[in-house]
């Protein structure tokens, strides 16, 4: 593992498909098939590993160890658009290492290496997230994918036809694969500022959150700001509001975060009390239960601050996902790769999804992630320290190591 | 003073511009023209009235008394796009009868009573609410005011020369006429819950509120909903909601209303810890202290607030105007009437706008409210029950009937 030789080529690869404006390797299009030639010229040159695209349009390399149980690292190439430089690059690069120290070893390594670039992570342009992992877990719901279509109205479908993947045919794309995969590993920039806060380069994933996603629609009475008394008003943006102030202590109290992220109030004018007010909420945790738990504080919240100012509230569920907990065993491994490359040890939560939360509950999974500079991502100013990075390189590939040569321990840290 | 015919002319104009969709009158339009024709047409049946129209395009129909001081009664035949059939016409058509009831009469009045038609009371095209008034007042910003256009691109200045009415010499439209008014008298609908609340008909007004209009605009970080821990965060989204829910107390506290009509989150979006929160905060008193004081508290709590998430705060002064109390007078008078026309006396004030409040500093002012079924204006389900409409008109010709015979009585109730 030589992190100096990765960083180079997250360089190379931010020359060519991104810069200071932002990476702009959005999936399906010519940048992203560019950062794909990029990557498919660095593993051409590594012997012994052979290069294939599945049919949901990821791309493997693959070399044979002394089994065929297959250890895979990787991550994504794709990015949003102004996008950073480390934002699933990061992973790709790093498992090139993995790959390259295997690759040139004097023998096959225990267990067989397989990179792969997961196709379109970000879901930038179509809105759907974790395209090709889905697909390669068969968890894709076709019809509804066959339907997307980009802002221009082309059709995801015919996107992706026109890069030789059939929508029909994704769902396949893990079949011959998945029986033989014995571990997942991930590296990605940690996206958030908690690595940074504690003075730390890397750290192990504990696993991905659960998600609890609501629409509250609040209704109240429509009334004139000037000529109402407060105490004859219906205000539904009081009550939108009673519920914005009070998710953060509900947050904090289970260790979780809770986010209102947009309020639209109706009619939405200086001089009309709102008679409507629209909330979208968004819950995680790592802890299905502590989950449920904020949930229900946050619907007595809701109902009551809806009942105080005399409105009704509605909740629709828009999104919600289980919590991913990581291998036990592998997480195991991740803390001490970093504890070794980095002198310390303390294992987060990722709050953001990851296609290993799409291998986790197929596969032993598990992930490092690195620092990531005032907690910016998906942003041209998205960074990780030089040396945080190659410190956090050199914990994956530690991990990488173990996993490749001893297989999966059960053992937790 | 006959309640009845006016209610009559009331519903003959509805019929003629406006309906169940609402009333149509928006200013400069030919449905406003229309409705002018069919009050000019009611004025032409009265004698001794002379009609003419002041170069602001307010509407004159005056009968000359044994004194040349004046008694103005009117209100504004304009309305919003599907709005009311009450708002402004009711003030318009009881002063028709006032008119007529001395027009009518054996000997001329003791005072010169004069009906007008104030152009452009809402605003609804260009955005200038109280045009015609402001302009006879001789406040009126001929800069500013020349360069509105509608939402189609005319130039006010065009729209206001197609009826005849040069913007250059509006604000000479009181020259004549200003010295002379003795008093000024308008009934309107109330448009707020109170009178309706209490089981009144109608109220006496005690003033138009002062209004401080801000926006404030808070910034924290924008950071990700999933990665960023609640104690890591400056979400200006909730100092936002800090104010809004601290409002409502303010309001009550001081006797006034404060109200938070439009917040705008940024990025706005349910994965993003808001960045960025712009809130829209009205606030309204009668008393000139006690809207400072309200205002102070405002200040204190957008501070805390902001100060309180991290966040910094900037307010900037969208618009204000002073509060404007009705001659006492004429306020007393004015109880008078509504006690003996209902049976019940409870002023309050006026938490909107009206043409009284561009003449009350010029000359003593008072208005008379009728009850407004739900507090609903601006809308086609505005309304009265006749019974209260009838009620309000005899209270209105009551108090007109005593100036115009007795003049302005400086004792209050």
């Amino acid at each position: 593992m030589d992190p100096r030789r990765a960083i180079a080529h997250l360089r190379s690869l931010d020359e060519l498909t991104g810069g200071p404006a932002g990476a702009r390797r959005v999936c399906w299009t010519p940048d992203w098939v560019a950062a794909r030639e990029f990557l498919g010229g660095l593993l051409a040159e590594l012997p012994g590993v052979a290069v294939e695209r599945d049919c949901a349009g990821n791309l493997w390399g693959t070399l044979a160890g002394r089994s065929e149980q297959t250890v895979v690292v990787g991550s994504h190439l794709d990015s949003v658009p102004a996008g950073g430089w480390l934002d699933g690059a990061l992973g790709v690069m790093g498992a090139l290492e993995v790959l390259s120290a295997a690759a040139e070893g004097p023998d096959p390594p225990a267990h067989t290496v397989a990179l792969v670039d997961w196709a379109d992570e970000e879901g930038a342009r179509f809105g759907h997230s974790l395209l090709g992992s889905s697909a390669f877990a068969g968890t894709l719901d076709l019809d509804s994918v066959a339907r997307l279509r980009d802002g221009d109205g082309v059709a995801l479908s015919e996107a992706l036809a026109a890069q030789g993947v059939a929508v029909a045919g994704m769902n396949g794309a893990g079949m011959q694969r998945r029986e033989r995969i014995a571990a997942y590993l991930e590296l990605h920039i940690e996206q958030g500022p908690v690595l940074e806060a504690e003075g730390l380069s890397c750290g192990a994933v504990l696993g991905c959150v659960g998600v609890e996603r609501h629409r509250l629609v609040f209704g109240g009475r429509t009334a004139h700001a000037g000529s109402t008394p407060m105490d004859r008003r219906s205000d539904a943006g009081v009550a939108a509001a009673r519920v914005m102030t009070g998710l953060p202590e509900i947050g904090a109290r289970h260790g979780g975060v809770c986010t209102a992220g947009r309020l639209d109030l109706d009619p939405g004018i200086v001089t009309a009390v709102p008679g409507r007010a629209e909330l979208l909420v968004d819950q995680r945790h790592l802890d299905p239960g502590a989950l449920a738990a904020m949930l229900a504080d946050a619907r007595s919240l809701w109902s009551s601050a809806a009942e105080g100012e005399g409105c009704t509230v509605e909740a629709q569920t828009i999104w919600r996902i289980a919590a991913t907990p990581f291998h036990e065993g592998l997480v195991g491994a991740a803390r001490r790769a970093c504890s070794e490359a980095s002198g310390s040890d303390s294992p987060l939560p990722s709050g953001a999804l990851h296609d290993a939360a799409q291998m986790a509950p197929l596969v032993p999974s598990a992930m490092v992630f690195s620092s990531s500079t005032g907690g910016i991502s998906h942003a041209p100013e998205e960074n990780t320290p030089e040396l945080d990075l190659e410190v956090a390189l050199e914990a994956f590939g530690r991990l990488a190591r173990s996993v490749i040569e001893y297989g999966v321990s059960t053992e937790a840290a």
